[in-house]
């Protein structure tokens, strides 16, 4: 596994692989890899003549006061980890060499950016797109690997793809969970001992609810809403941001009745951990 | 030459050419086309293995009250000119397949597009970095060729391309004019007898300007600002929007001494004909 720092090495390399015709796979990832990414990293090993991982951090995705500056970097454990597991490249670049000084242009998916993370994170999703297509235009994938624990990540970067014509495949994963359900996440390791204890409540909430709405129990989302800000709320130093059922392509949350197929997004606060989770609730 | 109006054949097409390792040059346009255009196509057929015309009259570049709807469309004479102008592909989408009815995403280049044409047509240089880029992941081109006379409009994509890491070259040719001076534009043909007759008055008084001040014997920015806008206004039926000298990289108008080199910027209403220029001022 050759590991790759500068924008332009990468971006030469990977031109150099398209023209021998030879198939990408990108896996953008902030580093911090836990059996997530490890499962985004196997299924493109299994699908592209070459892999590459890209760490990094990126500031334009996060708003003053939040985790940049400590957010975990624990770099020869992620190289290791990419290694063991076929990764061809890791690109790591720097900011300074992602972001020159003079660094001016956004890209903005307008409307599915503004709700839900959107509003408790402005400019967090504009961060990521512009990120996104940036790793694009330099590592020429064709096919790309994001979790399905970044729901609306998710959708707004398939809006990106499709409305921008980028030539990419963006293939979701199901998220990777705790034994105990918790959704695996690099920040998991802020939340302290009885935290961690109390986290997995999220999950079975959020499959309770979508038990309740499969089997007709609940009916309007008004009062499964009710029901899940109810049960989060018993759990200790939670603080609920959004919990919503909604449409999985739109994200448009449902008022009324639910109709299925439906999502359930959720996030909050446990302590001063931001957590986030959501479960699909099938036909 | 082909013609192709769907966007994913257009695409399919590059891609394919891209793998057999042939080098692509895309000729952007908004039809219209005159001996501008065909210094660009001209250059680029020179370049590259295949050339590809595109036109597009994109609305996402027109505000409201503006020109889109009678911007000029003369689709099969522009046929014949790429035609005979040995264009390999013409491609020319529809609206509806550039912009679906739920499209969403924008890329904006903060700055360089909030002064001059921005601040008088707000919204439309994020309308041409998002169809340009577009462009780009729709005709996969090794260069793109753009004309000086939209002066701030390349300096705008050459920041975007850089910025977001596309790997293009962007390649600048000369502003096109009338034997008596004027810049060849296809919104000339908007203008009435008298008003052609003294539109060639534009240049020539940046040309008279830029030699007071290659001359020395303009050093001060104000004054060659209002050297150039008194010389304007005895144009009969001209309003001038801006007239400024500014840093021919950053666009950062001047406002003491002129270093040089330097640009020169008009924008303007002839009539009620929109009309820009630029010329350089070499050191």
């Amino acid at each position: 596994m050759k590991v790759v720092k500068n924008v332009l090495e990468m971006q030469k390399i990977a031109l150099k692989l398209k023209l021998s015709c030879k198939t990408i796979g990108l896996i953008p990832t902030m580093g911090a890899l836990h059996e997530g990414h490890l499962s985004l990293l196997t299924r493109s090993t299994l699908e592209n003549d070459v892999s590459i991982v890209s760490i990094f951090v990126n500031p334009a995705q996060f708003g003053p006061g939040e985790d940049y500056l400590k957010y975990p970097r624990p770099f020869k454990k992620d190289q290791n980890f990419c290694k063991k597991n076929n990764a061809d490249y890791l690109f790591a670049p720097s900011v300074k060499d992602m972001y020159a000084e003079s660094y001016l242009t956004y890209i903005k998916v307008e409307k599915l950016s503004e709700f839900y993370c959107g509003k408790f994170r402005p400019g967090h999703f504009r961060g990521v797109t512009t990120v996104v297509a940036k790793l694009f235009n330099i590592s020429q994938p064709n096919n790309t690997y994001f979790g399905e624990k970044d729901f609306q990540q998710l959708a707004i970067i398939k809006k990106m793809v499709n409305d921008l014509n980028f030539p990419v495949n963006i293939i979701s994963c199901p998220t990777i969970r705790e034994t105990d359900g918790l959704a695996k996440s690099s920040r998991n390791v802020y939340l302290n001992h009885n935290e961690r204890k109390d986290a997995n409540k999220i999950h079975l909430i959020l499959k309770k609810t979508a038990n309740k709405i499969q089997t007709k129990q609940i009916t309007f989302a008004a009062k499964a809403v009710k029901f899940m800000k109810i049960s989060l709320l018993k759990i200790p130093k939670m603080s609920v941001q959004y919990a919503e059922i909604c449409d999985p392509f739109t994200l448009c949350s449902m008022k009324k009745n639910i109709k299925l197929p439906a999502r359930i997004l959720f996030a909050g606060l446990l302590g001063k951990t931001r957590l986030i989770d959501n479960i699909e609730i099938r036909k």
